[in-house]
């Protein structure tokens, strides 16, 4: 017997209907000696509903007032969960973020978790009960509603697992697991059962949309076994362990293909290279509240320096302006910016103890006459950005060439 | 500049465009110099939207439960309240019953307001805020979510004001104020511009539908003035005054006619007439949770006796069946059960000094032929319930005997 801590989003709690097959799912892990916490987001389209609603009295409402909003929908899914659940003979009892209590700094609507108090739902776990937590909110110390923002409901699930020392948290969405790839675009792509805590970081943030970043990196702050899977299927889904365990077994150097069409590629060329230049280019990027993700800078011959960069597409109009204005005042040749751009990664913790794993990446480009416009890396993964049409093709053919598909044998 | 409770019901709440009308209400009192503390009821149907979603899950869910879930129906008001507000530069805060906080007993559903903290809107209003609360809800000891049962919100304005020593608890809804009787039946009823706390209770408890009788009554005893007004038409609608104040003025004898249909009688015939036997016939009534309202008595010459009573309409199948099985316990000669009855009464504080009132009114159901079957009498009402199909000709021509119909001179 051990405590679970498990998470339903929108999709699965989008229904009456659904919100009965959770509580048959929690009913069943319970019949099967398990405490039992789950934390639930609020029903699809509720948020988008609420949210509008405040739009259309202005576009710029309150944060404070948007968080007293918004937190309602998951307030209806726990309450319905909890009926539910004692409708089919399980106790149960919700807890908004509030009454738990899930202390957040006051940054409304992207709150940060400081301290859950577990007193509550320990007493009500060892009376047998079911505790039902709203995801995606908490309460400041002045007693405000406050929001984790989108996604926060995960967030909130391994926050409450770390909390109560669970041993396993389970995020069940609509799809079954984590795939070596998107199975939209490779038909080989294959769901693994373990993948590091490394690995799938990298993978959330280059655009496998699974797990919330911030969730996965609290899940590794804490130690806490993460599980992706289904609410529709059966399947025991993706484990995501901190544990590099097998060690001594054969691990492929390359455990999935992550890619995104997300982003768009800004250039300032001949800026005189002096120390400090990529800091007067890019800073006023980052004080315009633009993130950026790759950045490379190349010396040329003449003395002068080129730095590439990228960014959102939504904000690269921002971007560049801010980019023009900059290159003005430093006197730079020239501004180029192409948001026809894709950026494809390889990632494996396993190219730490692999060679040529770059080598045959960009060798794998070269077979298939796709130019390499940026390339970075890190100890675990390679990150190339290429032009946006040959995306689908890249991946595959990645896919292929590191064994991950589903014909070249079982991981 | 005084400080001014307002209370807006679901149907002023109603759209976002309703919820702006009423910033702008609000801002205009603001304007005048008042401090303005505003409670608001859930968008009407959203409560009917939420109790549809508990009840396709199970018919009986958990009172708890329920509170939590129809409780998200305010907070989604005072948010856009709020935000309406500030969207119109007018600095607001929003508060849930358990922010404030509303102490109320543990009673779900229909809990009882013990203690309201001030202290959070004081430091508001000091700083130049209007309030915005929650109605219909508060929080138990406990931290639980609790709600005061349907029309709840009027008595969160009326607690609130009384809390806050409030100059005013305005009670805005889609009539315009208390009127002689009820205008779809009589085109000559008349809007009062005061009625008493007294006659406003009578006046609620028979079918006036315009406060909920808790909340008059919870402001007759911290004497708060209420007044009912429209959130759709100007005008300064009925003030309802603790203070009988005029008494060296000509009051009318009758101020209201209040009728309901909503009753059924019954009768236990041939009881043997001894001490106790009232009791005995209404102890199960009432220990069946039946609330029995007009109750009269007679001896007959035999000396048996009859009772005569009468309870909500929705009940009377259940009451009958606990009369039937208390009759045939009692030796009783009879039942009847008569669901086609109504009951209609004359209000005013007046009749304490103006003597042949009731002679008027058996007079006016003599000339027109109405039989009287029950009549109940108290300080400034006399009640008679009379066949069901009577009831628009009694009250018109109560109406009139009483000169309340609006051509016979204003009040």
């Amino acid at each position: 017997m051990s405590l679970i801590v498990q998470k339903f989003g929108g999709t699965s709690v989008g229904t009456v209907e659904r919100i009965q097959a959770v509580a048959d799912k929690v009913a069943s892990f319970r019949e099967q000696g398990h405490d039992v916490v789950v934390a639930v987001s609020a029903m699809s389209g509720e948020t988008n509903r609420l949210i509008d609603l405040a739009q259309r009295i202005t576009s710029q409402p309150s944060a404070r007032e948007m968080d007293v909003l918004v937190s309602t929908g998951e307030q209806v899914t726990i309450a319905l969960l909890c009926i539910a659940l004692e409708n089919k003979g399980v106790p149960a009892r919700s807890y908004t973020g509030s009454q738990v209590k899930i202390l957040t700094d006051s940054a409304h609507t992207k709150a940060r978790i400081k301290h859950i108090d577990n007193s509550a739902i320990q007493a009500d776990l060892a009376a047998d009960k079911v505790v039902v937590v709203a995801g995606f909110q908490g309460v400041n110390e002045e007693g405000d509603i406050t929001t984790l923002g989108r996604g926060g409901s995960d967030t909130t699930a391994v926050a409450l697992a770390a909390a109560l020392n669970a041993a396993e948290c389970q995020i069940y969405t609509d799809v079954d697991g984590v795939y070596t790839t998107d199975p939209r675009v490779v038909e080989g792509a294959r769901r693994l059962d373990k993948i590091t805590f490394e690995e799938m970081l990298e993978m959330a943030s280059l655009g496998s949309k699974v797990l919330q970043i911030r969730a996965v990196e609290f899940a590794g702050k804490y130690s806490v076994p993460l599980r992706v899977l289904s609410s529709f299927a059966e399947g025991s889904g993706t484990l995501i362990t901190f544990d590099e365990g097998d060690k001594s077994m054969e691990r492929p150097a390359v455990s999935g293909i992550a890619f995104t069409r997300d982003e768009a590629k800004l250039t300032i060329l001949g800026v005189p290279d002096v120390p400090g230049v990529a800091s007067k280019v890019l800073g006023p990027i980052s004080e315009g509240n633009v993130e950026v993700d790759v950045i490379v800078q190349n010396v040329a011959e003449d003395g002068s320096t080129d730095i590439t960069f990228t960014v959102h597409r939504n904000e690269a109009e921002k971007a560049e302006q801010i980019l023009r204005k900059t290159a003005k005042e430093m006197n730079a040749r020239e501004v180029i910016a192409d948001a026809h751009i894709a950026k494809v990664s390889i990632i494996g913790v396993g190219m730490r103890s692999h060679a040529g794993i770059a080598a045959k990446m960009f060798q794998t480009f070269a077979d298939n006459n796709i130019n390499i416009q940026l390339i970075t890396t890190s100890e675990i993964k390679i990150s190339v950005v290429i032009e946006e049409k040959y995306i689908e093709l890249a991946v595959r053919t990645l896919h292929s060439a590191f064994d991950l598909d589903v014909d070249d044998g079982q991981k």
